[in-house]
């Protein structure tokens, strides 16, 4: 298959682009680099440094063989080489990374709010028009996120619920969605806007409701040093339990947002790649919009923290929990299950979270302790007040 | 109670400054006149010239003895202007209309559905971080569309609904949207957001989701010729009421969209006046998110275009309906029983279509049948090609 990768040098982007390529498919990855500015805007750089894009490209070849497309642009801002890249690569299927990540960063004032959602609305808007234009009958994976729908009073389906009136008629309905930062509200946007495209022009997408993703190695990843992906520990891109790891490490205490009581589902980066690699397989029809919830397990924030904490005991390290003001304004108790059948039912074998992955972890980060920046971990951002970040 | 009326150049922005004024109430009213641009792009001009906005706040000063202020900005470009704006005019309610109001314009290509999401996104996040800054105490009252529930099988209700899951375990959540264009769109997306800073920010907000409104006169815009407010009956800015019957008054076939069994709420330009004024009279409380749902009858297009044809006969003028392609992609036959208790119970009076209403609207458009460029009417936009608008 012909596999786009938008937001190819990201986090999770460029791992699924080796993944994919050493599967033996034709990857072409685009990426606008634009994360390595705001990366330096809120002073967080990732644990390792990341070579460029391009170079980590000429390492996969010399190690694999295998060879990786880059074009460099920017979808949210030029059109016209978004059209060029589906016009010209004709993918199978689009792997959509593409986006402003951060719900904090998208908290920390409303130039960044704004910012991120024209950015990743337009860029999903102007993909979904190159797809119409140049390749309709070609699938849209797109990362959406758990936290698009909150914390409702009720399970949570896979995008769609069967609701009943007070007569007794039944649809099928889009989930409601109760967002928790402009960030995860872009996303529902863009839920709502490929809905529409697949209604009308009969794209075929799936949107996959991704949990937080933790983990700082793939097999490919492996292969060469310089073949990493960026790892974040630090409160604006850094994912909780990437962080609370770099704090254990770092001998600092485990920070943990209120009671920390918020359960999320989580998953590692691992199984990202496999269930992008099970939604291309298992492409969804013409005309059809499917939702996958993807993550493996339900963790409260505090269950993450002691994990670490006890984790870390056994590498003779000893980490302390402290609770923090809540910086987000979210339930700190609440009901959560979250439905994750259709990934599970196309095949995927879950990685679950163990004492042996996390001290794997630990040890990768340890050897990098020098470089972790302790000022970087705390959050500077208030949900309640939007704080620029470090203004 | 000091009003700022956002977008109060266009169709119902500016009687709904005159009516406020009228009532004794502060006004302001700000716009970037954009509407002027996006009509002479499309070639679709008001039935009759409207003088500029300041002019008709001159008129109406000389009328009435009132003051209505101007404020010429771009809410959605220009942060420093809508937080000066709500800084120095210290809002009590703010009635928002300043948004790209057309769904054929909104679907007109690629360039034009990116233009109506990012402007209208931006703006509305403008507006709410202007509020938290200086008036997080004033009312929100935000025009949105019943457009953007769609047509469900199900009871539409105003904004909210209950429901169960499997374990019968219940909650109250946003109302499940399928709205039809990029433009119902974009008042989703504001939506969201809107609820979002309620949340977060303890706003309070009222979302109008309001059906198809026709008429061409208020009790204000009766005052003087030159009070007037801009008519559409293009296929672009034109409603459906509006656009029959400057067809039946032009002399050409009334055009049904398919088979025309395409279900709306409708509503009376004078009620539009009234059921922002119930809200801003009963405002949100701090941190709620209402939304009303603002029509006061249901018809279907081929009923409308019925009414109009029978209406025309009364004047002598024999109408005659024809069915065209459909350009948009919508159910032509479809369950459709939407709720509107809320503004009713505030005391809504609605005023029902009437003949004699239809017979005025008629006549008015007479004295204006020259200026009827019948070139404009028929769509030049079909949502599944998604054609620019007369490139």
């Amino acid at each position: 298959m012909r596999i786009l990768i938008l937001g190819g040098d990201g986090y999770l982007g460029w791992p699924t682009a080796m993944y994919f390529s050493q599967l033996g498919h034709d990857v072409l990855v685009v990426d606008n680099l634009a994360k390595r500015q705001w990366e330096a805007e809120v002073d967080g750089a990732p644990l390792e440094p990341v070579p460029t894009l391009r170079h980590r490209v000429r390492v996969w070849n010399d190690v694999t063989g295998n060879e990786i497309g880059v074009a460099i642009g920017d979808i949210a801002e030029n059109p016209r080489f978004v059209y060029r890249v589906f016009g010209e690569f004709q993918p199978d299927a689009t792997v959509h990374y593409a986006e402003q990540p951060s719900a904090p960063y998208s908290m920390a004032g409303r130039e960044r709010a704004v910012y991120t959602q024209r950015n990743n609305v337009a860029g999903t808007l102007n993909v979904l028009h190159a797809m119409k234009r140049h390749v309709p009958e070609s699938h849209l994976i797109k990362l959406g996120t758990m936290g698009e729908y909150g914390t409702p009073a009720i399970d949570i389906e896979e995008g769609w619920i069967e609701v009943a009136d007070a007569g007794g008629r039944r649809d099928r309905l889009p989930f409601p969605k109760m967002p928790g930062s402009f960030y995860h509200l872009s996303k529902v946007h863009d839920s709502h806007n490929i809905h529409f495209a697949c209604r009308i022009w009969g794209l075929g997408a799936t949107d996959l409701n991704q949990g937080v993703v933790y983990g700082i190695a793939t097999d490919e990843t492996e292969l060469h040093s310089e073949l990493l992906t960026s790892f974040h520990y630090d409160a604006v891109f850094g994912t909780a339990l990437n962080r609370f790891c770099a704090q254990a490490v770092a001998g600092v205490p485990l920070t943990v947002y209120g009671a920390g009581g918020q359960k999320r589902g989580f998953l590692n980066i691992r199984d990202t790649l496999e269930c992008v690699r099970l939604a291309a397989e298992n492409p969804a029809e013409q005309g059809e919009f499917r939702v996958f919830n993807q993550f493996t397990e339900v963790f409260s924030v505090l269950e993450l923290a002691e994990l670490v904490r006890d984790a870390a005991a056994h590498l003779g390290i000893e980490a302390q929990i402290d609770h923090i003001d809540n910086p987000r304004v979210e339930a700190e108790e609440h009901y959560y299950n979250p439905k994750n059948d259709t990934l599970l039912a196309l095949g995927l074998e879950p990685r679950l979270l163990s004492d042996e992955l996390v001290e794997t972890m630990l040890r990768r980060i340890a050897d990098s302790v020098d470089r972790i920046d302790r000022a970087t971990i705390l959050p500077q951002v208030q949900w309640r007040i939007g704080s620029a970040v470090r203004r």
